[in-house]
């Protein structure tokens, strides 16, 4: 589901490709959803309107396809290096330092996927789709049943396990607060010693 | 500084001023700040465009003092009862459960606060003239003191501590979760968890 660098394309289309996805991005953080068409991105991305409807059938489908792409992304990113032989509370910081490590440094992808779930598209979207939900559901299943992770709604787990990260980052950007390793660990702890048995 | 019901005014008064304020947030709940006028306001509240600024200079003016309003009636719900000769668990329990309470009875009240956030109208807005922050702050500060809560960055307590109220409240209104007294109790419980000493 990657939309950089699909491995069945020459080198000459990935290149058209990228610029396509790039400049997409690029303009809907700067103008919304609403202000773009598939003229303008050609235009600014250096390709014939032709070619983006080789790749996208419309601007739902190219803005959607950016989404899945950013979340597969931050996801793989989130778990890299995850062994799942270590200890729940291991398992359940790294996925905290990965994903935030990640997200300062595609402070882009982030501001997009915020927009882009603002909008009515995010009906498309499955949550299950994504590897990272997966792991984490799982995570949560195991720790509940060998008494590490309390036994609660799924939901009010994510609210204090994870969801934190995205207000952490939204302070970050606002300029309330730099998030640094530091803070990465004491968060991570916070959310740790908020759901474990 | 409360919008409804000001004291020196008279009841015939009052009575406009009311509609006034409720109709406003009634429109911008359903067509967004952008789609509203002065003149719209006035003719469904059912009062004469000039009334309106008698009590308002204009839409921004307006606007900033319903949402001044709303958080002032959220701060005083929610400190309602406290007493701080109690434990600092049971002050911090105390807010979580008033807060929500009010909030889930006034789904109005937090769909204006959440669309009036996403607005730069919210630059004019100062957290600290708000009852409720003085009395976290206080509580954060003496728990901190007194080895009851962790030494932290201020934000990150509140990351914690608080911002999950919000995201409980999002998930209520989208069906995700429906939060009553037991939930409340467990989610006040996750967050003291967290930032305990």
């Amino acid at each position: 589901m990657s939309v950089y660098l699909s491995n069945n394309m020459r080198t000459r289309d990935k290149k058209k490709y990228n610029a396509i996805v790039k400049t997409s991005i690029r303009l809907i953080n700067k103008l919304d959803f609403s202000g773009i068409s598939m003229a303008k991105i050609a235009k600014k991305a250096k390709v014939s309107p032709a070619t983006i409807y080789i790749y996208f059938e419309n601007k739902e489908d190219l803005f959607t396809k950016i989404y899945i792409d950013i979340r597969t992304k931050m996801s793989q990113a989130a778990l890299q290096g995850l062994d799942n032989s270590k200890s729940i509370e291991e398992q359940f910081k790294s996925i905290w330092h990965n994903y935030l490590t990640y997200a300062l440094a595609h402070i882009d992808f982030i501001i997009y996927r915020e927009n882009f779930e603002q909008t009515s598209m995010m009906n498309n979207i499955q949550q299950e789709d994504f590897e990272l939900f997966g792991y984490i559901t799982n995570l949560f299943q195991q720790g509940i049943k060998e008494k590490y992770i309390k036994k609660i709604p799924p939901i009010l787990l994510i609210s204090f396990a994870f969801i934190p990260i995205t207000t952490l980052l939204k302070f970050h950007f606002e300029g309330m607060i730099c998030i640094d390793d530091k803070i990465i660990k004491q968060a991570s702890n916070l959310a740790w010693n908020a759901v474990k048995y």
